[in-house]
């Protein structure tokens, strides 16, 4: 038996299979794509890492953008409408964004510098019993290809059959950084959310804009635009909504710079959040365990997908290397480890996306635009989700909360 | 609201009521005995505290009695019939027994110097909506007084629906002590065991010993003979069940000093295994958390029963002090918590019970005879139960382990 097989060679499956590297567990990472395509072709995602997830960068040597030079410390807020609100949080460390197509494809080279195998081959949920033949352990880290689909979907933890926002995310040049530099997250109640992120990409420093349009209001239709059938519509949208709705990144936009980086920096799709059981049992009895996508997928609205990704695979990992014995005592012990952090993640994003915001939401972001060290709390909490959560989960413990604080 | 409310005055609502006290939150304890009758009448048990809970010991203040000057390092095994074997295990560090009604008024003591509030008085089923509405959480830390049946019995971790074994515990003067000093496990294969430990009580250093008898088997009756109507025919019984079932510690024995310390240092009787649920909604919808025997009831063959309440009672507090909010997600969170440990130590004791043994424990205690190291990692795991069931959950799991071990 050969080891650990890896189907995904997304975050999830990379942070995985270094950890396992790194203590001379055998892996093999089965991937879709080539380094070389992980590394072109269109933009994958807009994804910050947070402190909680550098220190795992760190830990497996692979700290290759500093956050120090790469990174930022605050979230700028803005929110529209009746609320009327701006105000700035401190991430407490900083936190960073780089270009997924540098990112994955180095993560992967410091993989095989390290020893692990990787098998350039698509795998489909036919392949699994053959996999689990040759490896001690088979993880699923991808839910594409169908493999999201060999996991049930917990429905107690997964509110939505449909997607809550369509989404469009692009790298633009022309938009002045915040004082002090930071990620802006402006709220336009109704209508949707802009997502603003410094980050590192093949041009250098670029703003990366990711809208979250809620279907059927003002933005919607930018997500519908086709960008390379008109390009210059498509960047007199993009203001327009800018102008309209998101004024706190539109006042530092300078036109005559303002653009897309490239064609292909530019994604455009819709997600629905989805938690699925922690691993599955193929026909010969043998534990499939479910990573990344393939176990939770949620919205971008408070960027956690691939730093919950990166928490789980470490937990796994940690599992893996103090009791490598893969049956369903150890699914069961991995399920355990993540599952408040996996289910926190998930519940406080889908918090963030009800329309109208819940009433103790409100209060949060009220309290938040006059006390600075709310707003510290909530944006620190970026790294500790469970710890939002335990904030955010019921009015009364938003309430508790807020007069431990006042 | 005042607090939290602890109903139960054993190792579970002391350590419990003592770390929260060390954190200043007020903590009312109910006892349904004074600190006196904890002091006297009969002996109550006969616990060992392994390192894992003499450190929380240590964190709370409460070393009164050191494992340097009251501990023993070592576990010696004797295992009668077909397999006949004789070998030692290390502890790793020292575990040490003192008699509870010497610990529990001494730990009662240092909760109310500590501030702690003790009430004494029986809590009863009925009792638990007052005490809701007087303290901010309620925890029910005995099984007395139909306590335990507030909590729903889950099934499946609970296989028995009556004893497994009967007990008959005693302090015991005229045995000398093993060499090296320790703890002795005695199986006879079909019978039942005796657990023999080096305690220290109001006579000073004295020897426990822990009958457990298969219910039919060959010293059932000694369980079933009442001391007190004659007290001769009962030192001879001890004596016979020695010499014919448990040589190794019959060796030692010196007949002119052997007997009884006193009367009342003799209990006898039987015990349901059984795990409850984390916690139950009253009808108000307030949640009681269930610590100690209201939580795990488990059988005394390995000595757990007292660790595991320390261990679930230091759970529920570090819970308590970081995310003060009683509600469901609380509870959730303690029984996530504590889940592993507690139902490990469930499932390995109640492998323990099996009659006759498990073929792949008789594994692991053929290798214990043959390898000392893979005894010191069985008695270590006194320590942790939980890596304890990562061997024994399995005929594989244990037979991967003896593989890497030799």
């Amino acid at each position: 038996m050969d080891g650990i097989g890896i189907a995904g060679a997304g975050v999830a499956g990379l942070h995985l299979g270094l950890l396992l590297r790194r203590n001379d567990i055998p892996v093999t990472l089965y991937s879709d794509r080539t380094p070389e395509q992980l590394g072109s072709g269109r933009l994958p995602a807009a994804v910050a890492h947070h402190d909680t997830t550098l220190a795992r960068e760190r830990a497996l040597g692979v700290q290759h953008w500093s956050a120090a030079e790469y990174g930022y410390d605050v979230h700028h807020h803005y929110v529209g409408g009746p609320l009327q609100a701006r105000f700035t949080g401190s991430l407490g460390a900083p936190s960073r964004a780089v270009d997924y197509r540098m990112y994955l494809p180095r993560l992967l080279r410091d993989f095989t510098d390290a020893g692990g195998k990787l098998d350039i081959r698509s795998i489909a949920p036919q392949d699994l019993t053959e996999l689990s033949q040759r490896h001690e352990l088979v993880v699923v880290a991808t839910g594409r290809s169908g493999l999201s689909g060999v996991f049930e979907r917990v429905a107690a933890k997964s509110p939505f059959t449909s997607p809550q926002r369509k989404l469009c995310a692009g790298l633009y040049t022309g938009v002045a950084a915040a004082d002090p530099p930071g990620v802006t997250l402006s709220i336009a109640p109704g209508d949707g959310e802009l997502i603003e992120i410094p980050m590192h990409s093949f041009a250098g420093s670029v703003t990366a804009l990711f809208f979250e349009a809620v279907p059927g209001g003002a933005f919607e239709a930018l997500v519908e635009t086709d960008q390379s059938a008109d390009p210059a519509a498509f960047r007199d949208r993009v203001l327009r909504v800018l102008r309209e709705h998101h004024p706190s990144v539109h006042e530092r936009v300078e036109p005559a710079r303002f653009g897309l980086t490239d064609e292909l920096d530019l994604v455009q799709g819709a997600i629905t959040p989805r938690i699925n059981e922690d691993y599955a049992l193929l026909d010969n009895g043998r534990p499939v365990v479910a990573l990344g996508d393939a176990h939770a997928v949620v919205d971008p609205v408070v960027g956690q997908g691939a730093n919950c990704a990166s928490y789980s695979a470490w937990q796994l990992g940690q599992t893996i290397l103090q009791d490598p014995n893969f049956d369903e005592r150890f699914c069961g012990k991995v399920a355990e480890r993540r599952r408040d952090r996996v289910h926190a993640t998930s519940d406080w994003t889908n918090l963030m996306l009800e329309v109208p915001p819940p009433q103790h939401l409100l209060e949060m972001i009220t309290a938040m635009s006059r006390e600075r060290a709310v707003a510290d709390v909530f944006t620190g909490n970026f790294n500790h989700p469970d710890r939002q959560w335990d904030i955010l989960a019921t009015p009364e413990r938003t309430r508790a909360f807020l007069s431990r604080m006042s």
